[in-house]
């Protein structure tokens, strides 16, 4: 008999739906190979939400019987394992996301990230209520979606030490700085582009701005960094005012203009438009994203793939749960409550 | 009292030195920050070794008392919990490589390899033997050097399924072309300029002929791809005949000529010269290697950085070492001699 682990969502939308259909296609492969299979057993969406101990199908989401209630209130009615939080994010408050970990951890369960509230608001208080409880926290999803970035810095350069990371971190702006150069068009051209294309939303200014970008140099610099900052400690700087002349005197010059974000262990952490040589390993295309770590021991390993999607997501998500369920930290720990 | 884990050489060239100086520098650090550290027990270096249960330094290497006698005569008289493999690599025999790890496994040893050998000619005999004697084996550093090609295929996608891989896996090769295409010089004349640097051997031939891709493509596709193949399986085609006219003539498309090692799930093994668009994931230039995957969930992730180098491989060796004794694996096993 295999380990069954007990999933709630905090958000159905395009990742949740995702990752949902993927656990369902892919549980049987785990139980064999892996010795273990996920059992969805709360979803909550806006006002409402939905249990059912014995698991929930990706069929029967939509005639199951929803209650009226919040995601604190589906937290409070199963008994999960493991928390996926998915609901929006904010990154002034962090919430709901924040009440929903905290909520999470008193009940002792683990909790799997793709919300950048918490862990850029709120890391020190995610990591010592985590640590308070006894339980697991990760957030593989917040950063360039499916490059596997902090399971690389963990893994990949075990007994290593990352001294910087410099990135393409937001596939908005890329996509349109690409067409600005590809094209020759202006930035509100290449710009309504991308929201026709559904690469930018109806508000870009989190994207154009350069706050996405920020929040995940936050992420990394204290994740894998060893550094303690908030968004206030970034120096950010947009593309608002990159020219479509500005874009094509770097492309006769052999560069690019790409939006970077970097942080190292010293004093460095911020976002801003960088020239990059024409072919070199940040210079990626459209709405891809690159992370380039520097280390003592590697030197330099450049990382680029997808940086956003429901699905990309959801498998960075996923790779999160497979890794507390390898080591056998995928279960509720059991413990009287605060 | 952290744990202490103890590590037996075999081989003690530019990576064993790396390894060892690696060791000593961060022994403190990993103390501090996991809770363990590693001791070097005994060094075996062509016919004499060297052993010390109290543990050798690198500055004792030089001044200490060495006996005549192989890695299997160390292994016999040292109490290692692993075997870290850095002997000269035979990609005909596997030996001694293989023979050091049979003995290690049944000492109840982990091993740790650099060496290609016994990976590409043995891998079934490898996984088996140290599957019987519980203990764990890992070769990070047989593949793409300091990118952590296996590591990322088993943590970064874990859930996630690989169907294809494809890479520049070989640096002198990729080196000589990316010359050919910059200088306008003919294989020979870049293949000197190589063997001046550093980058190649006197004999080229694994480089040139594409087998050192083809032992790659066999570990990646046994290894990740769960595919059971040898070299004979692999379609293989060196650079000899790439002439620089076909470089200048690639070029002047927007394509640059690569050797390209590619597997996958179904029927596909093989090493060839093959065009790539100019600026695409695959034209790394001069001596880098790029590696990349194609995912159900996550589409393609490429990785890019060095692919050779002693203290490279050295650190992909401490990034296996450093898995083990996370989870708690790297102890020796002990049973019944067989």
């Amino acid at each position: 008999m295999s380990e069954e682990i007990r999933l709630a969502f905090a958000g159905y939308g395009t990742v949740g739906k995702a990752l949902h259909r993927i656990i369902e296609e892919r549980n049987d492969a785990f139980e064999r190979d892996e010795g273990f299979r996920f059992r969805v057993v709360a979803v909550a969406r806006r006002d409402r939400y939905i249990v059912d101990a014995d698991g929930l199908a990706t069929a029967t989401i939509r005639t199951g019987s929803w209650t009226s209630g919040d995601a604190i209130a589906m937290l409070g009615e199963c008994e999960a394992d493991v928390l996926m939080e998915m609901s929006p994010t904010d990154l002034d408050t962090a919430q709901p996301a924040l009440g929903h970990c905290r909520y999470a951890f008193r009940e002792g369960m683990h909790v799997v990230l793709a919300n950048k509230g918490p862990v850029v608001r709120a890391p020190d208080e995610l990591h010592q209520r985590a640590a308070d409880a006894g339980v697991q926290v990760r957030h593989e999803a917040t950063v360039a979606g499916c490059i596997p970035t902090l399971s690389t810095a963990r893994h990949g350069f075990a007994g290593d030490t990352v001294r910087r990371i410099e990135g393409v971190l937001n596939g908005t702006t890329n996509f349109i700085l690409t067409r600005m150069a590809e094209e020759g068009s202006d930035l509100d051209q290449a710009l309504r582009e991308a929201q026709s294309l559904g690469y930018a939303e109806a508000d870009p200014t989190n994207d154009l701005d350069g706050f996405d970008a920020a929040a995940k140099v936050v992420i990394l610099a204290n994740s894998v960094l060893g550094r303690e900052i908030t968004m206030d400690d970034v120096e950010v700087r947009g593309i608002r005012d990159i020219t479509r002349q500005a874009v094509e005197l770097a492309k006769a010059h052999g560069y690019r203009i790409r939006l970077i974000a970097e942080a190292d262990r010293e004093g460095i952490a911020r976002v801003g438009p960088r020239l990059v040589p024409a072919g070199s390993s940040l210079d990626v295309k459209g709405a891809l994203n690159a992370v380039r770590f520097t280390t003592d021991l590697a030197g330099h390993v450049t990382l680029t793939g997808a940086g956003a999607g429901g699905m990309e997501t959801a498998a960075a998500m996923l790779s999160d749960l497979m890794g507390l369920a390898r080591v056998g930290k995928a279960r509720r720990v059991e413990r009287a409550k605060a």
